[in-house]
C-alpha cells in the first residue's frame, strides 16, 4: 500500500507502446502530422443483430482531462525516459477533431463509432482508454437491449455490482445496461451519479438475524412503507410467502405489499404457486420478482412455462456480459498526412482477411425507407460522398459483392455527430433519459427480424462504390510493394 | 455530464437493500447487534483445482475511506430518507474486526476467505464493495497462475487494458494476474501505481503511419536502443521478419534486437519460419513474442506444435476471465448477538443444497505432511478447535461423508491473519512483490494433480467433527421450526 506514486490522473492508462511510438514520433518530428483513426468492432457479440453504442460520457470525460501530472512524469522519468521527451509529454493536450455515434445509437460491424482526426501522437496516446471504455460499456447495453428484448413491458432491475469486474464495471455498467433498456439498478451510488431509479429492499441475512423469518419482516413493515419481502431464507411456499402475507394482513393499510422476491429454487413453480396464493389472500396486486443468474435464455424458458414472475432481477449475467465478455472493437489508422500536408489513406493486410482494414476518412449513413419509416441498412461512403444525391442507391455485400439493391425513396441520415473540435468539446451530451428513449426508438426502425434473440437475420451494411473501390487498389499497391521489394533483394 | 452529485465517495458503491435494511435495525435498535459474515465461493472457477486470493489491498483502501459524503447523504435525503437516519449514516465508521486470508493465499470452495465481525448495521454495508473486489481480483489472480502455468520458465505479459471491462479491472487486474504469476503488463498505470514491470513497443498503426515498414522499424530503431520490431502488417515472412532483419544489421551495436512480435495468423508455422530466418541472419538470442486471443488452451496446442514463442502476450481471455467471468463468491451471516449479548449461529436454508450455509465462527488450517512438505488438505474447524492437538486427525468429505482418512506428523497452519481490529487496520499488506512469491511458494505445497490444467483432483476441504455437527443440528432446528409453524396454523 505504499505505492511510490498517487494514482492522480488516468492519463498513463495506456500500452507502454503508445509512450514508445510516440517518442518515435517526437524525435522524428513526425508527431504533429495528421492522423485519422477509427474505432469499431468486426463481429457483433452474443451473435446479436445489433449493438448499442455506450461509453461516450466516459470518454469525453477522460479526454476532457487528458494532461500527464506530475507524478506520471516522474515515474515516466525513473523508467528511464530523457527529460526533453518528458518536457513535451508534459505539455501536450488533446487538440484533434472526433466525430462519431451519440450513445444509444444502434451500430453495426465494421462501422467507425468514432473518427479521431489529430496529431498522431495525441491520438495515439488515447486509443487505450477509450477501446477500454467503448468495448466495455457497449457491450452491456448491448446485453441488457436483448434481456430487455426478452423481459417486455416487465421491469429488469440491474442486480450485479458484487459480480461486476471491479468497481468502474459496475457503476459505467449499470448506466450502459440502462441505456440498453433496464428499469433501475441496486447500485446506489450509480442512482446518485446519473440519476438512474434504484431498487431493492431486503436480503437473507435479515432474516437470520432476527433468527425469525416473520419477526424480520415485520420489522421490516415497521420501518418501510413499501415492502417486498425476500421469501426464500428457509422455504418459500412453506414459511417465507405465508409470513409475508401474514405480516401484510397485520399491518393493513400501514405498508404497501408491494411484492416478494424469490432468489433460488425452481422459479417456475414456486412462483405459480406463490402467485395462487397470494392472489387467494386478496392480494392480487402484490408483484413477483425472481433472481438467480437469469439472463435472456432462461428468462425465455420461464416464460414459457408460465411462470408468475413481474419482475426480473438481472446479475452477473448481464454486468459481466458472461456470456461473451469482451466486444473485440479496434482503433485502426485510416489516413496520415504526408510530408506536404496532403492526407493519405493507409491500410493493415492480413493473413486474417477481416482483419484487413478499410482506408479513407468515411461517414455512415442509415438508409431509411420513407414509406414504411423501417431502414434498409447502413452505408459507409467516404467523407467526401453524399448518398442523399443518389438515387437509386445501390447497396453491395462488403465481401459477397453480388448481393446488392437498389434503394429509392430513403433518407440517408448521418449518424456521426461531431464530439470534439479542434479539442474543443462541441457535443452536448443529452441527460441519460433521452439516451435511454433515443436507443428504443432506434430500435423501431429495426425490422423484428433483425432483433430476435436467436438467429437474427443480417443487417446489411454497405460500403459505397468508391469506398471499395478506394479499398482494393490499396490491397493492390501494397501487394506490389511487397513484391517489388521482395524482388530487389 | 450534469450530474447532480460529486462522485466523491465509494461508500454508497452498495445495493439498495443494505441501506433499507440497516433502516430497519437502527430503527429497531438492532444496529449495534455483533454480527459475523463470511466470504466464500462454492466452486472453483475454470475447472481449476484451486484459486489465489487477491483484492485485500483494494478492500483495506475502500474501509479506510468509509464514511458517507455530504452529497452521499444529500442523495438519500432526495430520495426520501429521513433526516434522523441520515444522521446516524453520517457518522457510521467501520470498527470492526476481519480475519482473513493473506493476498496470494491459495483458497479453496466454502473456506472463509475473509471473516467480519462487526456491528451488523457496518457488516452489511460494505458486503457489496467487498464481493465486487474480491470476485473479480480472485477470479483473474487464478486465471493467470492457471496460464502461467502452461507457459512455465518463458515470460507472461499481460496485454489486455482495451479489453477489460473498464479502468478498474484494468487496474486491479492486472495487479491480480501479476500476484498470479504474471511477469509483466502493458499498462502503464498499473506500473506507476505497483511497481509492477512495463513492457511494449510499437503497434502497426506506427508501420502504416510510416507507409513503409521498413521506414518505420528505421525510426523506431534511431530512437530506442531497445527494440522488438511488430511484424505482422503486412506479410509476417515476406516483409515484417526481412524488415526487422535489415534493420538490425544496418543498426548493428547501436540497438538490441530483442524481438520480434507477430499479433495475427498461424502462430506456429510463423513463429518456427521466423525463428529459421532469425537464426539464419545469425539473430539467435532474439526472442519471438506472441499474442492473438491467447490463453492456456491456445498456448497449451501452440507448444504441442513445437511453436517458437519465448514470450506470450495475453490480453481479453486473461484480463476478462472470458472462459468464466465471474466468480461467484457471497457474504452470508453464520452468527449474531443475541438481546443477552450471547453469540447465536444462524443458517440459511435452501432448495440448492450447496446454498445451505455453514454456521458458526470459523478458522481454516492447511494440514501440512511434515514428511514430504505437501499439503493433505484444507481443514474448516469451529473458532475454539485446535486441530493441531489432535493426532491423528480425522478428515472427511464434507458431502460424501464415508469418503475419510486419518492424518498423523502434521502442521496445522492457519491461514487467517488479522487485519481490522476493532476499527483499526493492523496488518501490513506486503510489497507486491513478496505477495507474488508467496503464492508460488504456497503453489509447491500442492501436488501436481491439483495443479493440472484439465480435470485436476479434488483437493480436499474437510469440515471438522464439531463444525459438521453444530451445521447438521441447526438444520434439524430449522426444519422443526417451520413445521411447527405450519401445523400452528
Amino acid at each position: 500500500m505504499n505505492h511510490l506514486y498517487n494514482d492522480d490522473s488516468l492519463s498513463l492508462h495506456t500500452d507502454l507502446y503508445q509512450i514508445n511510438m510516440v517518442e518515435t514520433y517526437w524525435r522524428d518530428n513526425f508527431h504533429n502530422r495528421k492522423a485519422v483513426f477509427e474505432v469499431y468492432f468486426r463481429k457483433l457479440p452474443f451473435g446479436n443483430g445489433y449493438a448499442i453504442f455506450a461509453g461516450l460520457e466516459k470518454v469525453i470525460r477522460f479526454l476532457e482531462n487528458f494532461r500527464f501530472s506530475d507524478t506520471d512524469l516522474a515515474y515516466l522519468s525513473e523508467q528511464g525516459y530523457e527529460k526533453d521527451y518528458l518536457n513535451y509529454l508534459k505539455n501536450i493536450r488533446f487538440t484533434g477533431t472526433i466525430k462519431g455515434m451519440r450513445e444509444g445509437e444502434l451500430v453495426f460491424p465494421n462501422e467507425p463509432l468514432l473518427r479521431i482526426e489529430a496529431p498522431i501522437a495525441e491520438a495515439q496516446l488515447i486509443e487505450t482508454p477509450i477501446l477500454n471504455i467503448i468495448n466495455f460499456q457497449t457491450l452491456i447495453a448491448t446485453k441488457a437491449a436483448r434481456i430487455k428484448y426478452i423481459v417486455g413491458d416487465e421491469a429488469a432491475l440491474e442486480f450485479g455490482s458484487r459480480r461486476a469486474q471491479e468497481m468502474d464495471a459496475a457503476i459505467w455498467g449499470t448506466r450502459a445496461a440502462y441505456i440498453g433498456g433496464f428499469d433501475a439498478t441496486s447500485n446506489v451510488r450509480a442512482g446518485k451519479m446519473f440519476g438512474i431509479p434504484i431498487a431493492g429492499t431486503h436480503a437473507h441475512s435479515m432474516v437470520q438475524a432476527y433468527q425469525d423469518e416473520y419477526t424480520a419482516f415485520k420489522k421490516y413493515a415497521e420501518s418501510h412503507r413499501d415492502c417486498v419481502f425476500l421469501v426464500d431464507t428457509y422455504d418459500v411456499l412453506r414459511s417465507g410467502v405465508p409470513n409475508a402475507i401474514r405480516v401484510a394482513k397485520e399491518m393493513g393499510d400501514k405498508i404497501n405489499f408491494v411484492g416478494i422476491r424469490i432468489d433460488s429454487g425452481d422459479l417456475a413453480y414456486l412462483s405459480k404457486q406463490a402467485r395462487k396464493m397470494l392472489d387467494e389472500a386478496g392480494f392480487t396486486e402484490t408483484k413477483i420478482s425472481a433472481s438467480s443468474d437469469l439472463d435472456e435464455y432462461t428468462i425465455m424458458n420461464l416464460k414459457t412455462q408460465g411462470a408468475q414472475i413481474d419482475i426480473w432481477g438481472v446479475g452477473t449475467k448481464l454486468i459481466t456480459a458472461y456470456e461473451q465478455p469482451a466486444l473485440g472493437a479496434v482503433y485502426k489508422i485510416v489516413a496520415i498526412e504526408d510530408e506536404n500536408g496532403v492526407m493519405k489513406d493507409t491500410i493493415k493486410i492480413s493473413a486474417n482477411p477481416e482483419k484487413v482494414t478499410t482506408p479513407g476518412l468515411k461517414r455512415v449513413y442509415r438508409i431509411i425507407n420513407k414509406d414504411n419509416k423501417k431502414s434498409e441498412g447502413d452505408y459507409i461512403a467516404l467523407d467526401f460522398e453524399n448518398p442523399q444525391d443518389e438515387e437509386p442507391l445501390k447497396m453491395f455485400h462488403p465481401v459477397h459483392t453480388y448481393v446488392s439493391k437498389f434503394v429509392t425513396n430513403f433518407e440517408a441520415r448521418e449518424l456521426h455527430y461531431t464530439i470534439f473540435e479542434n479539442g474543443k468539446l462541441v457535443y452536448e451530451l443529452p441527460p441519460l433519459n433521452e439516451i435511454k428513449n433515443f436507443a428504443q426508438e432506434n430500435l423501431d426502425l429495426l425490422w423484428d427480424e433483425y432483433k430476435r434473440t436467436l438467429h437474427p437475420e443480417e443487417y446489411p451494411v454497405d460500403l459505397s462504390q468508391a469506398c471499395w473501390d478506394n479499398k482494393m487498389s490499396k490491397i493492390e499497391e501494397i501487394k506490389k510493394k511487397v513484391a517489388s521489394e521482395l524482388s530487389n533483394k
